[in-house]
Formats: C-alpha cells, structure tokens, sequence
C-alpha cells in the first residue's frame, strides 16, 4: 500500500461535498460545460487515443479489444452527446420518496441524497470516463476512476477535459479522481478504502469481476456476466417464439443481454425446433444441442454441461429439450447468472408462474432479452447492468447513484415527554 | 473451514425458493403459528434460558449483558405479540413500485421480490432470533442465524418452535437455520458463502461489526454505533432546545439513537448554557466540555478529542461551543457515525442548510433523536438501523428486506425488428 489511491479518494471525498452541495441546474451547467470541453479537446483526445492504439498494436492486440479501445470523431461526438443527454435527466437528489405527517404532529420525509464516493473499476472503453463520470456528478457524487492500462493516455485526456470544465465552474478537479498509475497493487489500495470509498462498481471481464468481489471491503455492486434464457413453451406463439430467439441470440452476440440457451417444451419441440434451428443456422447460428434436441435437428452439435453455464459473447446457443415449465425453472436455477429470463407463451398462467418462479434482474414475457438495459427500460442512462441482488438489481440509473435517508420536522416532538420536562 | 455453515446455507438457500412462493396470506399465517409455538413453548424456552443465564453467572458476566441475556415470562409474551405484529404488517413482495406502457406496446414494470438468504450474527439478545426470522420470513426469505455463544441454549429453544410452525405448514424447518455451535471460524465461514448468503446483517457491539466488515467476501449492511449530535442554533427556541437534549441524552442512554454530543452556537451560549447543563446535570447527565463550556458552567469536565468520537452508552454529555451553524456542520463531518443529527433552530434557513449539508441516515429539525428506529418512523418493525449507505440507509423495515426487479411483458416486441423478421 503506497498510499497513492488513498490521497487521490482524499481529494475526491472532499470534492463530493462540494458537489453534494450544488443545485440540480449548477449541476446541468457543470456537465453541458464537460460536454463542450470534451468536445472542444477531440484533438488532444484521438491523439492520445493513437497513441494508446499503436501501444496495443505492438503488445498484439486484436479484434474486439482493439475496437473497444479505439476511438474516431464519430465516438467522440458520442461520447459529447451522451455527456449532454445525461445532463438533461430528471435529478434524484432530492426526490422525496415518501412523505408522512405523524399523529405527533412531525413530518418524516425519506429523501434521495448522493451516495458520496463512487469508485469505477473498467477495462480497455474510453467513454466510460466521460460516462462514468457524468453520470456520478449529475447524481451529486464524486467519482474515482481506475480504467484499463491499454487506455491510460485517452483516459488522461478525457479526464483533463472534465477537469477544465469543473475549474471553470469554480469545482475542484479532485471531483473526477483518475487513477493514472493502472498498476494492479492501486486497485487493490483502492478495494480497501472503507473510509472513503461508499461504492465501487466493476464493469468488464468476469476476470476482473471476481478480482474486485474477492479483494474488496468497500461495498461492490457486480456487473457480471448474462447467461440469459429463453423458454419456449408448449403454448409458445412459434413465429414469435422464433423472433425471440432471432433479436436474442443474433442481433448483438457480444453484449451481456444476448441470449446464451433455449429451453423448449417437449411438446413444441417436435413442431418447431427443426424449422427455427434451420432460421437461426442460415443467419448465423452454431447449435449446440442435447441429445433430443439432435434427435431432431442433425446440424447440432452435442451440448457440454460447460455449454450451459456459458457466456458465448457469440453467435454461439445452446439448445435444451425439457419436459415441463418446472424443469425449465430448474434449469435456469441451476445454470443462470440472475441477468435476464424469456419465456414465449400465449399461456397467461404459465407466463405468471415463471416469472413468480424466477429471481433474475429482469424477466420478459414475450419481449426480447434484449430490452434489458437502461436505454430501453426508461432510465435514460445506464453506469451498468447488476446482477448483485442488493441496492441495484438490473440496469443503474441516475437513482441507483443515491440512497434514501430520512428528514424529520417538528416543533420540538420528543419521545419520552414526562422524563423532558423541563418544570 | 469445515464446510458445517455450508451445509446449514445450502439447505436454507434451498429452502429459500420455497418461501418465496408462498403468497402473502400463507406467509402471515406461518408467521401466526410460529408465534404460537413460541407461546406454547415458553416453558421450554425459560428452562433453555435459565441454563444460560447460570453459564453466564458462573463466567462472571453481569450488568447490562446479563440484562440483554434475560428471559422471563413477559419478554417471552414480548417476543410473541412481535411476531403477531410483523405477520400483519403489509407485505412488500410482489409491489408494483413502477409502471410504464412503452411506445412499443411492452408493459415494464418494476416488482419487488425476496433478496433470498440472509444472515444475522448478533449477540446475546435471544428476541433477536425470533424477531430477525419474522421479518426475514414475512419477506419471503430464508434466515442463517448465529446467535453469541451465551444465548446458544435460547437460542435453539426459539428456534425449535420457529421449526415446529414451519413444518406444521409442510415447509422445510432449514428456512430458518440456526448455527448452534458458535465456535467464530463458523462465522468466518459463513462470510465466504458468496454464491449462498444474499446479505449479511451484523447487529451487536463495535468489535462485531469490525470483525464482519474486514472479513466478508458477502454483502454486508452495518448497524453500527451511533454518535448522535443535537446542535443548538443561536436561532433555538431555550426552552425547545433543552427538552431535546434531555430527551436525546437520558430517555434511555444507552441505545444507538441517544445523543453524545451537543453543539452549541456561541451567541445562545452564555444565556442558554449554564441553565441547560445544570438540568441535565440534576437528571443525572455527567457533563463534559471545552473550554468555553467549562467558563459558562464550571462543574463541567474537560472534554478530550476522544470524547466527541465516543458512543458512551451512558449519560454522558460531550459539549462543544461552535462559532458557526458551518463550525457545527465541520464538527459533525470528522466525529459524526452517519447515523442521527438534530438541529434546533427556528431559523428555517439554517435548518435547512443544516438538513442539505448532513449525510446521516436521519436528520431531525426540532425533534428528538431518539425517533430514528422503525417504529417511530412508521416501518412497524425493524431488523436494524443501518450506517451503511447502500440499500438500506437508517431503519430497515420490510422493504429493505427486498429488492426492485423488472418485468417486462409484451407480445413479441424485438430491439432489432429487421434482423428478426421471420419470412
């Protein structure tokens, strides 16, 4: 322990006071001018970014990890739009969630306030710094960021950006805390921080995520990974069953909200699955199936237990032949990861009993896995999806960045007014 | 590790499942008959008791912790008519907490559901037991419960009629699991259990909870000391002032909710101080002071560094006098827990800068700090009172018992209509 983290989270636990403190338009203002800044800085920013590009090019990084690295003026641009969207979000602090006059005559009020200090650990994405860190101010926290080693240079950059725009607003730069020394033994500094640190949030890898959950004392909200089900039903409509299947598994493979596995009733099987494997094989497909399943559809390849359990992160499904709902339910008890749950079933009773049985972030019936993000479920902005059944459960919005606290107003109520008075 | 809790949470976690799908009148009911088993097993429940409290005398334990160790007749009819009252409680499971109907046709709607497993480590108290598996149970959870080692005859007492009731309904007695040897590598155990225990919830002394928070893997929500602070503006109402601080320091001091420490605004100092001390001082409050405090009321103690940082659990008073309402709001940020702050003030400017500028889980304006727990502030019942600023901040009720998820429902709805069409 160095001691280097803990200064920069001194700084930055000092400098959420001060931002806990400004109004919700100060705190527009202050993000539409990180908008302009980031904008304005686009040279310095994909300059850095190049510089990031040709160090992974020669340590041999390739494909997928390259293009989350890379950014162009289109990504720039994004990155200033979404900076100026998130500005324009309703502001949590000080909702008031509640609100009761007592028969004594006080008021209690639950009220959002920002959580404090919020630590973002990520990977190789440049916009996470600007995401991140729109996203914690708007919500009236500070924020410490600890990306990847590969976008050390665009996330110095990006963060010298924010920090212009936050001098501008006479704010202290230590509001948006960067970890610039990406070495390992910071991160766990960081993790243990439990003075003055209220969250830390990872978001990449499970690698990475299981670093964190078992290193940390800080409390930590799991972005983990989505093995997400489909369970097609004997009452399953088959074209929208299949449509499911299609926008699940193949319209984006890569993200955590795909789908991973399709459970289908024995009933159906026999009538639907050779013709939606055929559909799903011609776009793009690799099946991997049990052994009922390739019974009736010959193209499959034979499912692992380790099939099951996967995160494919491509256009890779597994395919399971069940007996009943129940089986399904156990199936994905035993194999899911808490993210997402389809069922396709024009049975209203069965729909009801899935999604009583189930206990994942979200659960759709009839609806694509795939609506399972911030965007898409009405918050506007998202720091990540969790899958840690505390606090935050499915995507975090704005209000996943406060917590509710109590505010009482009397006229000099007390509990025990025999042994107060004051004759 | 001796795999003994493992195999105590893997049968509470699957037990878990089973509550879960009991509805809301099943649930109150079982909640009936585990206060009637209690009832009728009181006889048993003494005897267990009386073996405890003769293994405490024996160890030389006396005062406060005897105290908490007691059972009579009346505390066991206490422990009762508690569960009688959580079973008629409203039940959180299964409230719409948000609904909206898309552009698109889907339905999302935010529901809560169970957390899952939860374990309670506590101390002597054996009405813990009964009243953290009422309120764990009626939210549709499972319990590990790990009781301190004096309690351990009570304990297993309680929770044989807990047992009795859950199998009288047909449920598995493993959804409330006692760990009942208490050797402490158990609870070290029991805080790895990551993919089992959904929450760890630590109620007792500050050795207990340090001991939770530096080895847990699970997560936690803290009910940790409480120093309260009444601050007294040179706005205050005298008279108003004086029944808070009588009522927040000795209505009964040795709860968390007490107040430790008053500040006092220097132009109310000299005409409100020697006055006010010298009633506190008569109702048997030991005042200590600094400097200033001491010249306006000599039979006052010099206050030591230590002292603002205290949870006395006695009728000691730390008073400081303080330039500023800001002086008072710095004070509070370096000695405060997080947990009750009260200003007194007429001046409802500065109350609310008081209330904006405090992070604690419940500030007051002009009422006692003695009504931050569940009951006052209208939960009903509580599991604890919470310093940890994530999910639960201040009184956990019910709701916190709980988590938001969502439920998506639509007839087909897909992210990406052209890439799944079907024809």
């Amino acid at each position: 322990m160095t001691g280097y983290v803990r200064t920069l989270a001194t700084g930055a636990r000092a400098a959420a006071a001060k931002i806990a403190a400004l109004d919700s338009a100060q705190r527009a203002a202050l993000l539409m001018s990180m908008a302009d800044a980031v904008a304005a800085g686009s040279g310095a920013i994909l300059s850095a970014n190049a510089a990031d590009m040709a160090r992974a090019h020669e340590s041999g990084t390739t494909g997928a990890m390259l293009d989350r690295l890379r950014l162009d003026q289109g990504r720039v641009e994004a990155i200033v739009a979404a900076i100026r969207e998130i500005a324009t979000l309703p502001d949590p602090v000080g909702q008031v969630t509640r609100s009761e006059v007592h028969a004594n005559g006080m008021t209690v009020e639950k009220v959002r306030i920002p959580l404090g200090l919020i630590a973002m650990i990520y990977e190789a994405r440049p916009n996470v710094t600007a995401d991140a860190a729109a996203l914690c101010l708007r919500a009236g926290n500070a924020v410490l960021l600890r990306g990847g080693s590969e976008a050390r240079d665009s996330n110095i950059a990006i963060a010298g950006c924010l920090h212009s725009a936050l001098r501008e607003h006479g704010l202290p730069a230590e509001a948006v805390a960067l970890v610039e020394d990406t070495a390992r033994e910071h991160v766990l500094e960081l993790l243990q921080l439990t003075e003055l640190v209220d969250l830390a949030i990872p978001r990449g890898g499970e690698r990475l995520i299981r670093f964190v959950a078992e290193n940390a004392r800080v409390p930590v909200i799991k972005h983990y990974k989505g093995v997400c089900h489909l369970y097609v039903d004997r009452a399953a409509d088959p074209a929208l069953a299949l449509q499911l299947a299609i926008d699940g598994k193949l319209s984006r493979p890569g993200v955590c909200n795909a789908l991973e596995t399709m459970l289908v009733h024995a009933e159906i099987a026999e009538s639907w699955l050779p013709e939606a494997l055929t559909r799903l094989q011609e776009r793009g497909a690799e099946i991997r199936g049990c052994e009922r399943t390739r019974a009736l559809f010959s193209a499959a390849q034979q499912a692992t237990e380790e099939d099951y359990a996967a995160e494919f992160l491509s256009p890779i499904l597994a395919v399971r032949v069940v007996d009943s709902i129940d089986e399904a339910i156990a199936h994905i008890r035993r194999h899911g990861s808490d993210h997402t749950e389809v069922i396709a079933s024009a049975d209203q009773a069965a729909a009801e009993r899935f999604v009583r049985a189930i206990r994942s972030s979200a659960v759709m019936v009839n609806a694509s896995s795939r609506f399972n993000d911030g965007g898409s479920l009405g918050l506007g902005a998202e720091i990540g999806i969790s899958t840690t059944r505390l606090h935050a459960y499915g995507p975090m919005g704005l209000e996943s960045l406060t917590i509710e606290r109590y505010v009482v107003r009397g006229d000099g109520q007390v509990r025990h007014p025999e042994s107060a008075a004051t004759g």
